[in-house]
């Protein structure tokens, strides 16, 4: 008769208490990754039950899955709710649809969220790691799109924003742009941080650029606007690179209509996105384009494995975007 | 002691049997508007208990409301989405979002909104009149948003589409414009038709003017390539109105960087809806602009009423949309 594996087993093996085995399991036990994933590999080996656990995080099934969305993305991305929603759709679950102003306003509904018995989340939004916990010790399968958090039993699945836009520092820099302004989102917003970063670290190591960035709040009228006041002064940038396509249009916009230069002739100007805009003729915008789509189903592909299995090891995925060759820009 | 009024005392006084009253109080009941509104009346005077009948159309509470939206819808007018959700959630409703590819296939979500305990839907895409049937009979309050099904206890809000089209007619007259083409949306689209007939009707009152009409799909790409194919035997027309903005532009563009048409020395051209980009430099389009945060926070406002009372009168509300002059045409 084979006995059960239990967590003293497993703690004996691992050469931890059994209290240390257990906090493994919860995704508020304060151990270090090391050692959990060390206890999880010996418990994995040993064949200790981890079902009943997962079992016990779950307590109710509504076949119902919470999305959490800025109101930026939706009207920068809806394709991405529609894949999302498409994808969740083929697998038997509707969408509860939580839409938020910006990332700093998560907090506001996520006791909405918590009032509805979902089986899991997607978050297009940040959130504070203690509620990322809330909803994890809930038995709540937890997936964020497009942001990075770190935490036990939490995927992320997003861009390489940074990867990216090196990519297009370095079309700036071959081009024999010198001159660059970088405007931004606001600050502090993780995607526009890492596009920015992403650029001008990749500028720095290929030298002899002049680099000023500036905020904007991803919108065409900041863009626009941001972009007048960064000129005021009468110093042309060689080129211009926007944290996203709305900020590129509005300065597009402002070099063609408020300031009468052109576009690429007098300067360059870059986005990061790839709406549908961009590729109009009175835009013809270079910018990078994300696989939406791909990664939306891989999203969901990733919650129906965490609500399979709550314990399964957390994954981060990172998927390259492609830069878009276009009219708006000089690129080498 | 006041005897309790009964179905048979309304027949009595309503001069009908005791089964039409009882069919009255039913969405299926197969009576027509005037014997029905006679008898509500009848009922209604002599403080017949509809609330019993009301409540037995109730069969649970969610605080959760379905919201059907077309792509295009999302796409083209997210913010009307944003207010939707707001205002539900001001009323601790949260939003299950079902989204269809156009208003011809709703047929495929009505089956996955009816999995879930409902209270109510707001759909802003037609429904067949058997479905809408089938929503009344479970007590799910329903609301259309700029779509006009007129059935039993079904409300319904949204633009005064051919109203404004109307006045988009007349300014284009006053300016003398005389060849005019009109491009509308899918042949059946309701509001696509409500707009073009509300302006081809105008005109043709107004006489002289040489109207043709041809149909679109409702985006920038469509209306690049029907403008294009429409003119393509070089006779240009004087003014070209569109159903939509997003045709609009694609007009637009294929005037200005397929064609060398100036926009509007050559041509003017006009859209419906007043999307953000329509404001742009770029495109400063002439359009017609919907109140839709007022209209979705009406809509909400009705739900709750017929969440309420499920037997109110149902109410069909038409709001006035605001003809925008700007620089994409001529106008009188």
């Amino acid at each position: 008769m084979t006995r059960r594996v239990t967590s003293y087993d497993v703690a004996r093996a691992a050469g931890v208490s059994q209290s240390t085995v257990s906090r493994c399991f919860r995704p508020d036990g304060g151990i270090s990754k090391v050692t959990r994933d060390a206890v999880l590999r010996v418990a994995e080996e040993l064949g200790y039950n981890r079902n009943a656990l997962a079992r016990s995080l779950i307590t109710r099934r509504s076949n119902m899955v919470g999305v959490i969305a800025t109101k930026f993305t939706i009207r920068n991305n809806p394709e991405l709710v529609f894949t999302l929603s498409a994808a969740l759709r083929d697998h038997g679950f509707g969408i509860l649809l939580l839409i938020v102003e910006t990332d700093d306003t998560v907090g506001d509904i996520l006791q909405q969220a918590l009032e509805y018995p979902l089986d899991g989340l997607i978050s297009c939004a940040l959130m504070d790691p203690r509620d990322v916990e809330r909803f994890v010790r809930r038995g709540l399968a937890l997936v964020f799109f497009n942001r990075n958090v770190a935490a036990p039993w939490v995927d992320c699945i997003g861009t390489d924003h940074a990867g990216s836009s090196r990519a297009m520092a370095e079309a700036f820099h071959a081009a024999g742009h010198r001159r660059i302004l970088c405007i931004g989102g606001p600050v502090g917003a993780p995607v526009s941080r890492a596009r920015i970063d992403g650029f001008t670290a990749r500028l720095a190591e290929l030298g002899g650029a002049e680099v000023r960035t500036v905020a904007g709040n991803f919108s065409y009228t900041s863009g626009r606007a941001v972009f007048l006041d960064a000129v005021r002064d009468g110093a042309r940038p060689d080129a211009v690179f926007c944290a996203n396509d709305q900020l590129a249009m509005g300065v597009m916009d402002a070099c063609r209509y408020d300031l009468g230069w052109r576009v690429p002739g007098d300067v360059s100007v870059a986005g990061f996105d790839d709406v549908e805009e961009a590729g109009r003729p009175s835009y013809d915008l270079v910018t990078v384009a994300q696989s939406g789509a791909e990664m939306a189903a891989r999203a969901v592909e990733l919650l129906l494995r965490r609500i399979d299995d709550p314990l399964a090891p957390e994954v981060t995925e990172r998927v390259a975007g492609r830069l878009v060759r276009r009219g708006s820009a000089r690129l080498g």
